[in-house]
């Protein structure tokens, strides 16, 4: 089997099937990891939909990733994690609004987005050494080595803690970056169109107003920096947690 | 009964069951429709759970509101939708990112967010009449005015085009909007702490390449000037909308 050099190698695809597959607007849709995990790891929130007695729901939360595998957590008590424990189906979703798009006609109204949809069974992790790692790993995929300066973990924070973990099976990734597209009939008519972009922003920190004297702002918030896009600095916070 | 002039008139409160009542942080809560619908309308980009044979998914898509009703829309072929054609459970979640929290200890690292989940039944529009004037909408409602000036809509765009409907029947409001929050007997740590604001903000118009010559930027499009937030923008908007 030839493999073009612009195709990613078959086995960094995640598998197709109905549950992933584009309906429509083919033409923006992928399935490697690369495409999927670039979407998922520029943003720290997520949405997960899970179903309990046949009702949806449909839970913002913070997440991050480690190779195939997503975690999230939260305290024992939510609903969401108390359903969980047997193992659920779930969809973990994230999506950046990047324009607003203006066309001469109101069908062609559009936006500019990235969106990721994975799918896979979320489990409670109970095994100790890897719920240690994720909440270790929850702090230091967003600010990288900061885990090690701050006031250890109790053991009463472990227990009050459920961390899920889900491998993604299947996903996909949806990309519209792009200008206007109007109908060609419609380039003639006298009607203004455009993309207004949309960034997400950092702002100045605002250190605790309870900070002890000669405290300074460490290190792994350079990358946090007032007007940095917030897409990048998780990007770039992701490659620097890989790296170590 | 007398009513507390800080509580908002029972009448314009979701109702509240095990579906939306919030299972922790009650603190963060509310279910009147003033909070739900203010997080609601300073966004585009929404989140809708449903479920096709057990499976549940997770897409995210642009939404409006009339009143106590969600819509969105797309094309007749989306696998979505055409699940939705008799009607079924869904949940719309909004979730807005608002800063990173950096306490002293892991556990109490958080995040500043508004979100909001509207639970009810997703229903195809089939009413013409209530199907051409969420046509209208999805325009003036981000863009208030801007459908009289355009190209009208064609029959085989109406024909293309599927709206869908919520009513919301139950909904929560959920915000964390403060500083750090340790543990007391952290905060004489020599440890950073603090938060890093999160703005979504808007760039400069980028026109398209193709406009006639002599078209200026419209009237509407001053809500969405350069370096506004796209939240207060959108909040606007809706404001203008309803003032029509």
């Amino acid at each position: 089997m030839t493999v073009h050099p612009q195709q990613p190698d078959p086995s960094h695809i995640y598998p197709v099937s109905d549950r992933n597959r584009l309906k429509r607007r083919h033409d923006r849709g992928s399935y490697d990891h690369a495409s999927v995990h670039a979407i998922l790891d520029a943003s720290m929130l997520c949405h997960i939909s899970y179903v309990i007695d046949g009702q949806p729901y449909c839970t913002p939360t913070l997440f991050w990733r480690e190779g195939n595998r997503l975690y999230w957590h939260g305290s024992s008590a939510s609903r969401m994690l108390r359903h969980l424990k047997a193992g659920t189906p779930a969809c973990l979703t994230v999506a950046h609004l990047d324009g607003l798009v203006l066309a001469r006609a109101g069908f062609n109204h559009s936006a500019n987005y990235r969106s990721a949809m994975c799918f896979g069974t979320a489990r409670i992790i109970d095994d100790p050494e890897e719920k240690a790692a994720a909440l270790v790993a929850v702090v230091d995929r967003f600010y990288p080595g900061r885990s090690a300066g701050l006031r250890p973990i109790t053991a009463q924070e472990i227990k009050a803690t459920t961390v899920i973990g889900m491998e993604i099976e299947q996903a996909s990734a949806k990309v519209r970056a792009k200008g206007v597209a109007d109908d060609e009939e419609d380039y003639t008519l006298p009607i203004w169109a455009g993309v207004v972009p949309v960034t997400t922003v950092l702002g100045e920190v605002e250190p605790c107003p309870r900070l002890m004297d000669g405290v300074e702002v460490p290190v792994e918030l350079g990358l946090y920096a007032a007007g940095n896009a917030l897409d990048r600095s998780l990007t770039d916070a992701q490659r620097a947690y890989e790296e170590g």
